[in-house]
């Protein structure tokens, strides 16, 4: 038996039984009506029945429970006298609407019945109440109808099957040459009632019962029936909503906005949802109902032209945004009908925005003293920031390419922006472009650090192959370029210069425009406008000043907010000087990963590393060293320069060094003329070096142990440029950073290398530099044996890219064939490339920062992978007590607002919870 | 300062101070000589100063505890009552050796000194009491030449020079004409101990000391000093031998060998060391010196002859054989001298043996009720057993094969035994050259599925790349099939049908002998007679029987030791009948590992696979899938019925698709036209299918998921198999193995479709199957959300091979360029995929045991990676509560063996502390 609960919640006449906390028993849309009655705004009366009368329906063999009937009548009553009309009464009938109302919004999902009460006799009354016969009629057609449908079950068979409803409303107009329904007259209506009971009843043998308490009873049960329709179950499951939650039944007095030019109906926002305006934004059409506005049949008039049209009426709305702002501190969504001349609240609910007003309106709530920064952060979900950051298309000329079929096909977005610009095929066609002043799009079946340059030239990079943490996606977003990659359905023919798009008939030629969308993942033919941030345009551009940008401000007020709550430090991948600037601007308070390699890219160097590689000798290897010694110093020397005293963590080499070798016959033959050995000799060597599983091969420290000169020379250079810089007066902090290790021992040995050498160095140029020397954890061991490595190590950094990897067994290069499918048949709730496993990889994480600080209680324990710019794998590093989390340049605020969330929502239990 | 110790232990008279035990005080050497005496051995007096008083030594700036000096003068007094002669003494001297003795042996590592206390005055007395002058002068001779080399450091400068003392013994022989020392004289050799004291003085400055205190104090000091000589240094790091132990210095009355006929001297085993045989094996010499029978300049008499020639002495050593046996219960290894007719014992201890002779020795001598059956088994190695299951080459044939220069190269030894054969350089030409009745070995570079046939037509394999747990190695030993690997410095032309062995001037052609030694990694060119072992020829061939066969026998009573001890089950890896039946007769209790994708490799089957792999359309691959059904159930049937009732762990299909299709351009032209399609199709297929990374890629259960259909076939063919076994009668206990398993999603889902298709089955044929759903443990995630994955899965496999790849970050195919440094240098103290890693792999296999069994209390844990076969890792498995292992049937005997060590091992933890 259940205990004897409240099932019933009246609300109307100034007073509520519930309240908007009580959405897990009235339903989001019972709770808030409770709550907009509390506040006194004029809401039609009714009555929630709760969430739990569903559970008990489902449990108890679709029964309620007993006291239910007696509770309803209650509040029945109640309805009537505060609405002053009586259910079935042949006079003065009160018509209700049933609505179902779960704790989550599902909309569309679950059924509803208007105008409930009519029959033969109440319709009488209404049309004495109106005046009106052909709307009391239309009103009881449209109510049969519903009924018909939903509670006794005459609807479509299937997809292809036409409402049987429809039909006979059809032959009806078309019996009286009519086009429209509102040609019909009362009495055509009236006719239709008709029709339609007794098609009721001959296809479903159901009598429509024209008792109102019997409508009343079907009408719940079937809005509770409905909870488990398979629409409803299949969203839920979507939605990972439980089906526990069950749904509540909003009864509520009927009121109507077409009771002619005295009425009418609108939805509203508080403030504008896609700027953040502080600006009333709505519409409204007299003489409707709230699906006209919704359908677009008709055009409705913007909420300002109600000033002139009924100022008292707007007045009150303007009342009533401010109360409902001040009340629930945020932007509200309402609908409201005015029925002959009184103006009715239907609906309210927190408003759905862009992220660009979510991010204003909270910044402008906090100045207008409305709310807390506290709340104004939480209430902006990190990702939002891209839209203050990215370039973006034009919407309208977006629309209009898509309405033109110019959408060639979706690929992953992977680097957030838009960019327009020529095909170009290779890097090189890239680059060569781009110096001739052309707009670029790099479009490659796959991205290899050999592009570095060709990338760096183009406005955004395709590819059709690669996961969200490909060679593409990666740098592109270390770069701040746009990306969008493993567009599958592209076939890029290299030898013909061009691609086709399958399942269209077209061939896009090297030099013809396309645009890609970063931030859907959309490949659209043609050229599109793109329009740059403002925020931008003050911090990396500064093409305009920061003071005369009101985006600029508020986003700068929103990061110093950020910056005082926040805890953990935010670093930032970069490798080069510039990227290090625009990470500065973002508010990069270190480097985090500075990953040596992409230093051997360029011309000049490529060169010396591959003399370096396929160098059969200790000399001719340290020779080539040599060579490179100055350059990596010079690179070294720029990126102190600009950190100027804040940490820099620098790796020294991880890739295996066949990703440095050509493969393609024509290049193996331009190496090795310029090396001036044979074709033959370089061909063995780049064979010698190729391996089955490169990801798990000869890589990371493995490379230093084998050949400790790599390791000599990058730490030479290293605490050269920090003399040198030193001497300048530059701070300097380098924290030398051992990718992949394994084993404590292979740490020891290049801990040992990178010591000596410092050692020598800074007694040849007699000064002091203070450096660390720490690892990557990246390997599952490394994480398990954490406290033998922290005896050691001096700081920890989790390279949770190859983390996930060996600790899931899946290569990101190749999951293409199945992950998606995982994602999607929800075998993973995430790529967890894109957002960090908690359960697995995250375990490993933790374990490893716990032993690792058991040993060494000060170590400093950070993450470099790309996880480190995902809001919610930043919240769990927060969790677990990390140091710092480092990202790419352009993720940098989103990683101080995401790591100011986590604050608050460790700190503030609640607000985790309802999140 | 340091607590009043007993630094110096006497033994001698019937009674020692020490005994046996005390080998951390006493070094091993002293123990032994003390516990000789206790059970009244004659063995000389002397005494010995104790371990601690080295580690005094190196802690106290190479002085002595001050009571040292005292308790040595005391335990010589001792010695001299004893021996009844006196230190120094002209007319009867006490000469003594001072010799090192550590707790481990360390054989050579420190220096000795003989025939101590003789100077011009006592060599007097000497020569009156022997009568021999020569003799005299010679130990006096030898005396100065040890003492100037090790205590007043006239030594060779390198290896390069002579020894000094040498040179000018040299030259004495030169003037006089002579060749051997045994030609000069006594008046010679005075003149060269005269000599050797001036060069000494004039070398190295100092006096050589008269006074045999002197020498005394002078020795003794060297020899602990050689505790830190750098051979000891280097000894111990490559030996794990902590330096704090320190050495032991025994200082011993002389008894000589040489002193005429009645004098001789003899080392003895107590059993033969080579057979086991219980029979007393030695070899003497009269009038020599120890060195005499070591060095082999006179060729020593066997042990019997001694029965002839000297019955008193013979019957003594009988009898001392027989007592030492009785007081060690186990073989002994001893030195003894006959000095003018008295036997005296110089050394005892543990005697080396062979694997055969440990074997045959501890079952008799539990025969013998000498020791217990736990005693036996703790004695020997489980890899020992191996030269009761191996053919070996003859040993005398090996010798000279090396001798003429005749050994190529080493490689890993990967798959025990000897094979000869001629050179096969394709599974192709092995195949057809076995077929002509030609005992073949296959070489290659590396071995692929592919070559599955022509592995198995070899008598042996031996490849050019690839580690311990490569292909090669992997179906080797699961075959039985002798298996070197990894051997680089075999450069294979596949072209020229040949191969070279770099720094040999040699090419070794196609059809030429060569043979290959397992156990040991040798190749040899040439035909090596090869020795089978009596057990397989009982077990498997059934060429003899058991009773017959000694050898057998004693095989068989160890291992009904060992079933009886362990608790551990031990199953096989095997995916055919034939290996499913040596495994049983190997004593396998079930299968823990059957690979169906080996079962795919037959020529019927091969084709019919490929097919399935490029079908196009999902109907496409039920057709060649429905095709495969009957083989694979006709499989399963097989070896169900060889294993009849014992559990049979079938996995689903694990490697990636593309190792099933060929990659040279001529085979994909002939799969084409054979699959009447397109090579351009088959070719784009083939890379759409390749992978960079292909272990970490789309393999295992990833391919079920995404094609459920090829789980559908694998399950019903194991069901249907099942059915058909239990109407024949056939226990059948089948357990459906899910491979690499990330996440209990991916688990549910296969698990979902192998019940849904048993339930069919059995419904169709009416049957009940016991079948289990279980899954393998080789992803770092799997075993670290086990509590998970135990709620479905009914039992866990961990798969160590993956398990450690994974961990390590480690391709077991990429690590040959690397790894075998890493062992070499002693980063890692075990290759990773030979012995488990214990601390990283080893915690995972833990972990993941715990959190499975903490869900599911019952669930059934084994092991089926190589680990499974290795007797350290098979102790860890124990010990962490496994319910099995599982490895390739020529191991499971040593599993046995291995799982009843670990019991011992666990139960007495004594046993463990000295092993």
């Amino acid at each position: 038996m259940p205990k004897a609960h409240k099932y019933v919640y009246f609300f109307g006449n100034k007073k509520a039984e519930g309240k908007s906390e009580m959405k897990h028993l009235l339903g989001g849309k019972g709770a808030n009506l409770a709550e907009m009655v509390n506040i006194r705004l004029p809401v039609p009366a009714g009555f929630t029945i709760t969430t739990e009368v569903c559970t008990y329906y489902y449990s108890n063999k679709n029964t309620y429970p007993k006291k239910l009937k007696n509770d309803v009548l209650k509040a029945l009553k109640n309805v009537e006298k505060t609405m002053k009309a009586k259910f079935g009464e042949a006079d003065n009938p009160l018509l209700v609407s049933i609505r179902s109302g779960a704790r989550a919004s599902m909309p569309g999902m679950m059924d509803s019945i208007l105008n409930l009460g009519l029959n033969d006799t109440t319709v009488k009354g209404l049309i004495k109440k109106t005046d009106n016969p052909r709307f009391a009629y239309d009103s009881y057609r449209r109510f049969v109808q519903m009924y018909g449908d939903v509670v006794l079950g005459l609807r479509p068979v299937d997809k292809t099957d036409e409402d049987p409803f429809e039909i006979m409303l059809d032959r009806k107009k078309k019996k009286h040459g009519f086009k429209l329904d509102t040609e019909l007259s009362a009495d055509h209506l009236k006719e239709l009632v008709a029709e339609f009971k007794s098609a009721i009843k001959k296809k479903t043998g159901h009598d429509f019962p024209n008792d109102p308490m019997e409508q009343l009873w079907g009408a719940i049960g079937a809005v509770f029936s409905s909870w488990m329709n398979d629409r409803a179950i299949v969203y839920r499951q979507l939605n990972h909503i439980p089906s526990e939650w069950g749904t509540a039944v909003n009864v509520q007095s009927m009121v109507f906005g077409n009771m002619g030019e005295d009425s009418g109906t609108g939805v509203a926002f508080t403030r504008d949802p896609a700027t953040g305006d502080n600006l009333f934004y709505g519409e409204y059409l007299f003489n409707a109902q709230g699906e006209d506005v919704v359908a677009g049949t008709r055009t409705p008039n913007p909420i300002s032209d109600l000033k002139k049209e009924n100022l008292k009426i707007y007045k009150e709305l303007i009342s009533i945004r401010k109360k409902l702002e001040q009340h629930y501190k945020d932007m509200m969504d309402v609908e409201f009908t005015i029925q002959q001349g009184k103006l009715w609240m239907l609906q309210c609910r927190i408003g759905k925005r862009t992220g660009f007003a979510a991010i204003k309106m909270a910044v402008d709530m906090v100045k207008e003293k409305l709310i807390s920064k506290e709340t104004a952060i939480s209430r902006i979900e990190p990702n939002q920031l891209n839209q203050l950051l990215r370039p973006i298309f034009d919407s309208k000329e977006m629309k209009k390419a898509i309405n033109k079929n110019k959408l060639l096909a979706k690929g992953l977005n992977a680097g957030p922006g838009a960019a327009s610009g020529r095909v170009a095929l290779s890097a090189h066609d890239a680059e060569e472009m781009a110096s001739k002043g052309e707009k670029v799009i790099l479009v490659r079946i796959e991205t290899s650090p050999e592009d570095i340059k060709g990338m760096n030239a183009s406005e955004g990079i395709l590819t059709a192959r690669g996961g969200m943490t490909s060679h593409a996606a990666l740098v592109a977003r270390q770069m701040g370029k746009v990306c969008v990659a493993g567009c599958s359905a592209l076939k890029i023919d290299y030898k013909k210069r061009n691609f086709t798009v399958d399942g269209k008939n077209i061939v896009v030629k090297e030099g013809d425009y396309i645009s890609i969308d970063g931030t859907t993942g959309e490949v659209i033919l043609g050229k599109i406008k793109t329009k740059p941030s403002e925020v931008i345009q003050v911090l990396i551009s500064k093409t305009i000043e920061g003071k005369k940008s009101s985006v600029y401000k508020t986003y700068a007020s929103l990061m110093s907010w950020a910056d005082k709550i926040r805890t953990m430090n935010i670093r930032t991948n970069a490798d080069q000087d510039d990227q290090a600037e625009n990470a500065l601007a973002f508010g990069a308070e270190g480097i985090g990963l500075c990953r040596t390699e992409h230093m051997f890219f360029g011309d000049d160097r490529i060169m010396l590393f591959r003399k370096m590689i396929v160098a059969d000798t200790l000399e001719e290897r340290k020779k080539a060293l040599a060579e490179l010694l100055p350059l990596q110093r010079k690179d070294f020397y720029s990126i102190f320069k600009v950190m100027n005293g804040k940490p820099v963590t620098i790796r020294t080499l991880d890739p295996p060094l066949h990703e440095f070798l050509p493969h393609s016959e024509k290049e193996i033959k331009k190496l090795a003329s310029a090396l001036k050995i044979k074709v033959s000799v370089l061909t063995s060597k780049i064979e010698s070096l190729s391996e089955i599983n490169p990801m798990l091969g000869f890589r990371g420290c493995r490379i230093g142990i084998i050949y400790p000169e790599i390791t000599e020379m990058q730490a030479q250079a290293i605490i050269e440029a920090a003399c040198k810089a030193k001497a300048k007066g530059i701070k300097v902090k380098p924290e030398i950073m051992i990718p992949l290790v394994s084993h404590i021992n292979e740490f020891k040995l290049q801990e040992k290398i990178v010591r000596s050498v410092a050692e020598r160095v800074m007694k040849k140029k007699k000064m002091k530099i203070d450096y660390l020397v720490g690892t990557m954890i990246e390997l599952p061991r490394a994480a398990l044996t954490a406290d033998q490595i922290a005896e050691h190590a001096e700081f920890f950094s989790f390279g949770t890219n190859d983390l996930t990897q060996t600790t899931f067994g899946l290569s990101r290069d190749d999951a293409g064939k199945f992950l998606p499918l995982y994602v999607e048949k929800e075998l993973l709730q995430n790529d967890p490339f894109e957002v960090l496993d908690q359960t697995g990889v995250g375990q490993l994480v933790k374990i490893g920062t716990e032993m690792g600080r058991a040993t060494r209680p000060n170590l400093k324990v950070g993450i470099c992978g790309e996880h480190g710019g995902e809001p919610a794998s930043i919240e769990f590093c927060h969790n677990i007590g990390l140091d710092y989390v480092s990202c790419s340049p352009f993720r940098v605020p989103i990683a101080r607002l995401a790591a100011a969330r986590a604050v608050i929502f460790s700190n503030d239990k609640k607000v985790k919870k309802i999140k």
